[in-house]
């Protein structure tokens, strides 16, 4: 679709606001129930839900729960099937770091080696984050010549590995055998293009070894999900859209940063978020704006918090309308319903208001309503041309 | 989509029932009426409404009307654009031959020559099925070296040919010329690697016409359609299910057949149909069970009789349920609404029921509450993603 978007977007004034609220989507409790969007007191929500239009959106395909990753890309208008990140360069944008072009981001493990040189523990006893981070900072000593090497700590026993230099391919094979009594293997390149990446790591792991021989139990590592930074284009190259990214959580400033957003203010709660949106909209054209909370009550399966945050966050849109955006989206990544502690594949109940929506007669916005909603049920990654289309800012097809 | 459902596929205890009543879906007979459906007392289906969720399966793209083929397929998850079973194929299926990967099926016609060899009827005057079947025994005498001839009755003047051997390519042009006053054409290889078979088919059509010249009407013979058996991934592969088939009719247990089902028990009835269900229950986990008179009573254009069938076939719910399936689904291949005599294009009525199911507030099974329903209107080729979600069978995509 981005090359027919590419012809046909134009550019104005329009504002468009995408407020994404983690995991929105929910299920009942049990039969005959409501969901959690159901069950919260959202007047502002169903207040907008008389104006605009909703629907369900379908994050990757009928049945596919989508972790953070694909359900954002799918957001933003990136085809999640078409456009993979891969689990290092993930990880790495998890944490906040800013991968470039060309580099090449490892999820590593610390885990321990016995005197044969054997996996005894492929987690190193769940070492603590913070003796974990000690280690990885010692690790930051270690020099490959020709190649900067940054290490970062990501929690226990996890941290991250990024070579930077010209040349490196990520088709290398992890080094995790997958199971204990067994050595760690050795970087070994899967493409010829990749070679050079093999023979870093190969280095990385020698010296890394040597810094972690006094350790009675992250005395080894094994490297695994090697991979570059995705070749996004930009929301500047595909949409003309002068991007801003509001969140809290480093991944999902990690996920904007993919797409050429700019990460905007430091925010730690939503009202936070709200004044650095007021602070900054002269600034931009497009504001993602981030809220965590509605997943993450969802994943403890706390049904009464969830519905307490879906009311929080009702609570914000008076400041956020009050700005009069052009298009202003209401959505989710994805669904997490406290019912299954998890992300799922349920579509995510989706409001889109404007003064050309077409209204579908719904006076709430829910699961239920978003059924007979206008929108019907979409893939999320049409999301993008509907907010082009309202602001006016996609030309003709064809003559 | 297969890549990354075989990804991302998980195993579990759970069971999938597929209930499919052929050509479910109806129309009224005129306006302001019912369907068929929507005319039957459905007591059972009814209250699986309340707790499922139900929309419209679109067995190919909009509009399309598909055979049995195409339409089990995608209901079976196999994009039926993209795998197409071949019309000799089809018909070896269809009468329950047991196709081997490397067979070339052929759908062949007797016809009646006259003295020049040029053919008076393309149908042999559509002799009896009865004689025809024993002029199908006389052709099992032809021998062709280095390969395995089967020769099989169909109806009236139609039989199939099947030739197994190595380097047979399907790739032969029909034989049949479509007018009377021309002879049959030879057998014509359009690839180089289906050379040997026309060779074979000419070799086989010499020493049928040698034994059937002493005959009237049925003194020829016409191949079309040549087709190996199609390369589709197992059940079990794409989807780690062990799947069982409860079919009456050989075409539909031959589908199954390609798939990977295993063909289960020889029920006559659908109460049969169930004993057979619930006699296998503990040795599968997917259940695809066929109900044909939803079908032949919509082809026979037989409202009331239709309405009849899916009475008796509401009538054996409770006996599926009382298995408390992790999944439930009842849909069909395709509509077949009395009115229209046919196959047609029309979204299939489907409902499914699980546990995390998000209800859609129907109390009815219907084409008109599947409108309303929470599964929209989706591509019947996603109905197994759907279900293999239900079942927790399918972890999640990305991270």
């Amino acid at each position: 679709m981005h090359i027919i978007t590419r012809k046909l977007v134009t550019s104005n004034d329009s504002k468009i606001v995408m407020l994404v609220a983690d995991g929105l989507g929910g299920l009942p409790l049990g039969p005959g129930g409501r969901t959690e969007l159901e069950t919260a007191r959202t007047p502002n929500l169903d207040q907008l839900a008389r104006r605009g239009v909703q629907g369900g959106s379908i994050p990757v395909k009928p049945g596919i729960s989508p972790g953070s990753g694909p359900g954002h890309l799918a957001l933003f208008g990136y085809d999640p099937l078409q456009y993979v990140i891969g689990r290092g360069a993930l990880e790495a944008t998890g944490i906040g770091f800013a991968l470039q072009p060309g580099d090449v981001a490892v999820r590593c493990n610390f885990c321990t080696l016995d005197r044969e040189g054997n996996i005894s523990d492929r987690r190193a006893g769940r070492i603590a984050s913070e003796q974990s981070a000690a280690l990885v900072d010692r690790l930051r000593a270690v020099r490959v010549a020709g190649v900067e090497v940054f290490v970062e700590p990501v929690r226990e026993h996890r941290f991250v590995v990024v070579f930077r230099g010209p040349g490196l391919g990520d088709n290398v094979l992890d080094t995790d055998p997958q199971v204990t009594g067994a050595p760690p293997l050795a970087p070994v390149a899967a493409d010829p293009a990749s070679r050079r990446t093999a023979e870093v790591a190969a280095r990385f792991v020698e010296q890394a070894a040597r810094l972690l021989a006094d350790q009675p139990h992250a005395n080894g590592l094994t490297l695994r999900g090697f991979a570059e930074r995705p070749a996004l284009p930009s929301y500047q190259e595909v949409y003309g859209l002068r991007a801003a990214a509001i969140a809290v959580y480093p991944m999902y400033k990690g996920l904007a940063r993919l797409v050429g957003m700019e990460i905007v203010g430091d925010a730690h709660t939503l009202d936070e978020q709200v004044d650095v949106l007021e602070g900054c909209y002269d600034q931009f054209d497009f504001f993602f704006l981030h809220f965590k909370y509605t997943d993450s009550t969802g994943e403890d399966g706390a049904f009464d918090a969830k519905v307490e945050r879906i009311e929080q966050f009702d609570a914000c849109l008076p400041r956020v309308t009050a700005l009069e955006p052009t298009v202003l989206i209401v959505t989710g990544d994805h669904s997490t319903p406290s019912f299954l502690r998890s992300h799922s594949w349920h579509p995510v109940p989706t409001l889109l208001v404007s003064d050309c929506c077409r209204p579908d007669g719904n006076n709430e916005f829910s699961e239920r309503a978003s059924i007979r909603g206008g929108l019907g049920q979409f893939e999320a990654r049409y999301l993008m041309l509907l907010a082009l289309a309202n602001a006016r800012r996609l030309g003709k097809y064809g003559a």
